[in-house]
């Protein structure tokens, strides 16, 4: 509010601004396609943050006491690259790169090829969960005094994950969060619910504890002065609801439908009426010195251990093994999704309160938190139940293309969860997670191996996912067995094999019951605990596939994407393929016991068994 | 507010609310699993409802006057099983079966199994979003006067997708729609955000444009007031915000932490306390006579024709179809996710603005929409980016257990969309909609083929999905052709092919081109259009695999879950399986051009051409 801009600054900004959309303009020409009017109508936001509120080391993106900057409605990055240009990160002959083969500047920006960005935006909605997870990391974990900034378009706001994302900050009292409204009335296919009505989105975001500020959005002293507002606000977030133009500077685009998304009709005249191209440079505030100690607390890693033969699930071995994690490793930090108690990350709520974020039944902004904090260097494990990961699939191919370091664990896993019915068990996250890119997908079967992946995965570059299971079922393994990712387990194994079968998870132990009332009837099967889904053990596959001929595949998930299709990806280079058959949850299951439920999906040992006597009979099975 | 309730007829309502937390507590006591303590919280709201405000015709649950009942916190179903008992609908031996094995009534409520189920529930924050679509439905589409009462939780209200569809329902004025939250304090794990807090909730609705009654939800009077109220409220919809306790009745369950979804620990003595067990009957109101003609402009189907050799986008082709089929069939409705003009299905709206719905840039709803319309017998394509509709998979997944009819579109699949990045490119789309329960998954090639299959598709049971392109593609089939649901067309055959090249969509026409090079070179492949790519055609693949021995399947999608998965569902029981190498895209892309990101990802012409060479000269490919 007491912030002072004279006359010369003022003039200074505008410039900036026109800069800003010039530039926005021309790389949009150069690359024949891209957002110039999105980017025009926040030109003016942009150059007051650039010059005068963010605080940002470009040649130290890492320093922690950066602020950060995400860019929400990431289709307008033509803005963006000009801003990098002003400040001298890129140079004019890269701006024109601009959405070439090869370019670093993507038609919407990804951290995966520039250092400046926090997380890949343009899927819409996801820019102010992530900056919420950012700023929950500056407020309870860094501790640097850091500012997040998101610019956000108006049309997202009709996203459910805005509100969630809204309802998280205000809750947490997050004031070092500054949310951005680029309010241009404009959506891709027409006008957006509310126009230019500020005072419908202020009122949305004030229900949710948030401070507000409308402002003329191209007024750079207004603009000036909310900002310095929303850094003097102290116990909520603020948001910035600006009216702006699309297209703002240019006449014939100015503030008309049909024109997202497309380069100005004539760029050069264009850039005339908005004054020519400029080449002022922005000398951008630098942070103040700030340190962050991740892992103060690292020491000896724990694992607990468990007895073979004793029965223990998976689910609970994990909340075990992430306690002792997290008391080893001062980086790792446990987010819920209001499940702890059933995932058993309450465990490690218990221990390391300090590190443990309760996100309520909110998935996607569960995933955010996971993908800011991670952004911030922490190692989050976020866990909910499996099917309910699938609320966050947008999340998480967002997160994927970002190249972002996550856990994600997904408790209750398929059929054998028994009765609480179809709507809580995950039967296709398996290939959800396989068909991302650059993931991990683990599938323990027993506590020993819970523990030990938990640790492991940990380091993995991209995102991990581990599936546990609701059950109690038997410790195979000793304490000390190490399991690599990429690896298997060959359980059993014969000069006499005649099949494999080939398993994770509950049906794993359905496999190896199968396996010893084969073997009464003379049948030996080798059986393969593929606790690795992906990247998968292809070696171990292909001696099995030679030795033995042919494989049953059983899994608690549906035929398509997991299991069976992973063990194929050791065939499909043009080698001769095994014969297979798939066992996997064909039907929609109700209520049942767990069991029972084995039973009617035709993945218990019996039906294994069946399939596997058929299998070396040369029928065809299905 | 001017209703009257006299003292016989509380003490009735208070009698029949102790009823449904009796028979609450003896289902869940039967089932040895189930959730009545957060069922007994709702008993005073659910017997106000059905005894004195509902209108519903049990034998009739398709009536089209009939209100609409959701159970949004699907694990109170124990309250919504006692309420069909108290009704008539079900026996109090049935009631007894809750969650056993071929029981009706699941631990979460089912359309599939009983028919005055609307939606199935069990994942949070979907019951509103699907009441908006059913409300919506009943306003613009049915006018048939029914209202849609929606019971929500208050721990769901975490859910964007709760938000999502109160802006959804605010902005379009929907006051047929009343929602009733329990607000009874404690989630799953502990305390929600709130607690107690009201105010903080009708705030939140509020600002979405939502009349709101604050209420004590154990004061039956007070709740009738609130019913008639909300039947009284013009221009806006309803929310009924009321304070309730956690296992209500019973002192060493009520208001008490960690007892989520167990049964009492003492069920005989709950049941004194509660006054024992009673068998008061219901006679639910009947609702008005009511006829909906959803098919009253129903005519001849003249699909739009395309010349073979012009180039025309598939969803051009779409779009155009869509229209005709919306003039052909009066029951098609069109709903949009503020993309329209991408996705051409602005061309229906421009046809059919009456039956065209803008959801805005808000998925979920636009899945919920179509769900809730489905639910109504009305025939929805909902379309938006194919990416984007990952941002909807736990809804499109209950849509599956619920056996909902519905048509999802997605456009600009694949990396074929050239420039704007991976943000906006598909390619996980058919491995998330091949694992879902009972879905049809098309792809077509040329836009006689859309046009036919966008026909085609509407009279399909389950979840249909339809994968657009962006650029154009060559007519390579007559108007006149035919594409059945598990068909495929072979476009090139010979005695003398030595191998199969499988493709859909854009890479069926680089599969065209890679058999023409090859063919120069003396090899003959045979070229299969699998634009069925689930169910797949099974006796095709087969006869290709036997007479040409070995496969090539190219697809713009990541490797795991699709084409080359679905071909191998061909030969996955135990038959000898093909040679095969899968082209997919295995890298992140960046931005480039069409032909520039078909050729980075190894899947134009000449990728294929090399890799069919490779393959038959036996060597590997990988």
């Amino acid at each position: 509010m007491n912030t002072t801009v004279n006359a010369m600054e003022t003039r200074q900004l505008k410039e900036l601004a026109q800069q800003l959309r010039v530039d926005s303009v021309r790389a949009a020409d150069a690359a024949g396609s891209g957002h110039p009017t999105s980017s025009m109508s926040a030109a003016d936001l942009m150059a007051v943050l650039l010059a005068k509120h963010l605080r940002y080391d470009f040649e130290r993106p890492q320093h922690h006491g950066n602020d950060r900057f995400i860019l929400s409605k990431g289709h307008a990055s033509p803005l963006l690259y000009a801003a990098y240009r002003a400040a001298g990160a890129i140079s004019e002959a890269e701006l024109l790169t601009f959405r070439r083969l090869g370019s670093r500047l993507e038609g919407h920006p990804t951290p995966r090829r520039l250092p400046w960005v926090e997380t890949a935006t343009g899927s819409l909605g996801q820019g102010l969960p992530v900056a919420v997870g950012i700023a929950l990391a500056g407020k309870r974990l860094d501790h640097t005094g850091y500012r997040v900034w998101v610019l956000c378009g108006d049309s997202e706001l009709a996203e459910g994950s805005v509100w969630e994302g809204a309802e998280h900050a205000g809750y947490e009292h997050l004031d070092n969060l500054v949310a951005i409204i680029d309010v241009n009335r404009l959506g891709q296919r027409g006008p957006t619910r509310h126009g230019h009505d500020l005072d419908a989105y202020a009122r949305r975001f004030q229900a949710f504890g948030w401070h507000t500020v409308e402002i003329d959005g191209h007024d750079v002293d207004a603009i000036d002065r909310a900002y310095a507002e929303a850094e003097s606000t102290a116990g909520q977030p603020t948001v910035i609801i600006a009216r702006t133009l699309k297209g703002k500077g240019v006449e014939s685009v100015q503030d008309r439908e049909g024109l997202h998304g497309k380069p100005l009709p004539d760029a050069e005249a264009a850039i005339a009426e908005l004054g020519g191209v400029r080449n002022l440079h922005v000398e951008v505030q630098q942070p103040p010195p700030a340190r962050v100690l991740h892992a103060v607390r690292s020491g000896h890693l724990e694992l607990p251990r468990y007895d073979t033969g004793d029965k223990v699930a998976t689910r609970d071995a994990y909340g075990q093994a992430l306690a002792a994690l997290g008391t080893a490793r001062g980086d790792v930090v446990a987010l819920d999704g209001e499940v702890g108690d059933s995932t058993r990350t309450e465990l490690f709520a218990k221990e390391h309160p300090d590190r443990f974020f309760e996100c309520y039944i909110a998935e996607q902004q569960l995933v955010a938190t996971a993908v800011g904090m991670a952004a911030r260097d922490w190692v989050p494990y976020a866990t909910t139940f499996a099917a309910f990961l699938t609320r966050a699939h947008d999340f998480i191919r967002m997160a994927a293309i970002s190249g972002s370091g996550i856990n994600l664990v997904g408790s209750h896993a398929g059929v054998s969860i028994g009765q609480d019915g179809p709507s809580q068990m995950a039967l296709e996250d398996l290939a959800m997670f396989r068909a991302l890119y650059g993931t991990t997908v683990l599938y323990p079967c027993d506590a020993n191996q819970t523990a030990k992946l938990v640790a492991t995965m940990a380091d993995r570059e991209g995102i991990r996912y581990l599936r546990t299971s609701r059950g109690d079922t038997p410790v195979i393994y000793s304490p000390t067995e190490e399991f690599p990712v990429g690896g298997s387990k060959v359980l059993r194994a014969s000069d006499e094999d005649r099949l494999t079968l080939v398993a994770a998870g509950v049906t794993l132990h359905e496999a190896l019951a199968a396996a010893e009332s084969l073997d009464r009837e003379g049948i030996q099967a080798r059986v393969i605990d593929l606790y690795s889904v992906k990247p998968v053990d292809r070696d171990t596959l292909r001696e099995a596939a030679e030795q033995t001929g042919c494989l049953v595949t059983v899994e608690d998930h549906r035929e398509e994407g997991g299991i069976g299709d992973a063990v194929l990806d050791a065939f499909l280079d043009g080698r001769p393929v095994p014969r297979l058959v798939r066992l996997a949850v064909r039907t929609m299951p109700g209520s049942a016991t767990p069991a029972e439920q084995l039973h009617a999906a035709g993945i218990d040992a019996e039906s294994i068994a069946a399939a596997a006597r058929l299998l070396v009979e040369t029928a065809i099975v299905r």
